[in-house]
């Protein structure tokens, strides 16, 4: 399978940095960001020059670790200056569970090694790249359950950005999308704008035009009239963070677009890592929807769209009931009809 | 009443040219278009520098008669002329059937006025005149039966543009918010910003500032995640042609916030004057839904979201089914549960 990282890689760490590629450049220019401390990750995490849960939980994994740069051992003064990074990357963006995820391991990385003496760092530096080596893998196996849930010929509509850009590897939703053209059954992707951000808009095109798979983009408004005149065969998305019950956050207009497509007998499906469920939030009523900043909704690249002074909400997220989800796709395999018993049975695979 | 168009008009005639405010540099610019052709009027209904389904109407109704100008008399060559310039205005969008009722009304006219001598365009002028002043008329009567469905405190949310911008007088499902604004029965509107064109940010934002009305906008993703939380008591929208049975064409996203609604238990209503019902149109089904161009979808404010060369879908409408209308505002009456026999009973009065 031709991996979209062959082409561009939207992280990867080059010595004592991790190199990010700019996605709110994109698609006008591809450029990277050099990141060397943790604060640096930080800030790129909360302004979304990277984002997609589970490539932020891979991000936060080298933020961690690069709070140690140079330390062989961990001493009390690193062990304080280790919690305060690691609880600023927490904070930096709240509903994606990967972050936590990803800081954990390390934490629990940052333990095991505290025994051995002389290569702390470089210990802290190998975890994090096993997580991103590890986030690769968990991809393809994702992308292969899902893959298997199309019919021949599908045509499918997507939200946001699930792909290389949202993760490590060949991503999430994108990824089914990406194995089912691989293994020829995938026709054509309607892929939603996802205003405000426009990830749909200026990524997700991107990453199908690289790939040559048949698209068209449509404006978030259009998904009902698409999905009654040309009857797509799924809808799939991705997750930011899929509670115990099964319900899932994920980018602002999912819930909608599961509304819609059980209004259309569409089949609805979530696909996302295991590190993406949280099995300590019982639903989705408890997972914090980020509110981020109103200017991000009146301006469109840079550009005031609206009359000055104007108010807007930016919840940046929606939590999905698993009611409306037909499954929810993870590298340990397919959850049908979520519920919280099938949500365990999966998850507590190796 | 303070009446928008006491601050604003969106048209008005002047000696031989109508003016138009010019749609498409809103917020950012107030300038008006003078036309004094049909051809003229033709491009600005066109281009979109003026738009919404009864506004449209009036400005067909203005080219029509400024295609007799100076003429005293219909003579053969005249009428050859204005059927030809009919049918270019007829052309111009293919969705509001405003625009035909318009032209059709005119037509009368022409015929009425045939017979008289030494007046003819001063004729028509007149009759474009009336009609202007029957749609300002027509949004009162519609806005006063409309603030009647709505309760106390009333918080809605809304699509598009249906304001002054949209008609000659206070607007449709916006107009319903002024009256409801003026009986203090409105707390808050939350307005979709309706890409592609943004008329909710541009024109529905602008018009609400001007009035005072408490508003917040929204991206058209967000509209699941505000009923869910926000729970607001009724969706407003207009409309570009109904059916003989109810359905409803409007601008694209309204049927998909009508789904919503239903799944949320909030009325749902579509506010249109009588002009907008087309008897002759058996169902949505037969309602022609104009494609526009892609390039209006991959660009917002002139600046390119997408890479260059992805393809995009333009449907400018959609067609929202009876079933999910909970009524059908019009200056004759409401039409509840709107179907074929309640809508023609309603469209018999006077």
């Amino acid at each position: 399978m031709p991996l979209i990282f062959d082409k561009v890689r939207p992280i990867y760490r080059k010595g004592d940095s991790v190199y990010v590629l700019d996605q709110l450049a994109l698609p006008g220019k591809t450029a990277y960001q050099k990141l060397s401390t943790p604060a640096e990750v930080e800030r790129a995490i909360k302004t979304m020059v990277l984002r997609g849960a589970p490539l932020i939980g891979v991000a936060a994994a080298y933020g961690y670790a690069l709070s140690a740069k140079g330390h062989k051992k961990l001493t009390p003064a690193l062990q304080a200056k280790l919690a305060r990074d690691a609880k600023m990357l927490l904070n930096s963006r709240p509903t994606a569970v990967n972050l936590k995820w990803g800081i954990e391991k390390m934490g629990k990385a940052a333990c095991k090694l505290a025994g051995e003496t002389g290569h702390f760092y470089r210990g802290l530096i190998a975890a994090a790249d096993q997580i991103l080596r590890e986030d690769i893998a968990t991809n393809l196996r994702m992308a292969a359950h899902g893959a298997k849930l199309l019919p021949k010929g599908a045509r499918v509509l997507t939200i946001c950005n699930t792909g290389a850009l949202a993760t490590a590897g060949v991503g999430t939703a994108l990824g089914v999308v990406r194995m089912a053209r691989k293994t020829r059954k995938l026709k054509h992707v309607w892929a939603c704008e996802t205003r405000p951000y426009l990830q749909g808009a200026r990524l997700t095109m991107w990453e199908l035009k690289i790939e040559g798979i048949p698209a068209e983009l449509i404006t978030d408004g259009m998904a009902a009239h698409i999905m009654k005149t040309e009857k797509p065969d799924a809808v799939l998305a991705g997750a930011d963070r899929v509670a115990a019950n099964g319900d899932a956050a994920n980018k602002i207009g999912t819930y909608g677009l599961a509304i819609l497509a059980k209004h259309h007998g569409i089949p609805f499906y979530i696909v996302a890592p295991s590190t993406t469920v949280d099995l300590s939030t019982p639903t989705g009523a408890q997972i914090p929807i980020e509110e981020r900043s109103e200017s991000e909704v009146i301006q469109v690249a840079g550009r005031l769209i609206a009359p000055k002074g104007t108010r807007a909400r930016h919840p940046a997220f929606d939590a999905t009931p698993a009611s409306l989800i037909t499954a929810i796709v993870t590298e340990k395999g397919v959850v049908k009809l979520p519920n919280k018993a099938r949500l365990a049975k999966v998850m507590a695979r190796p």
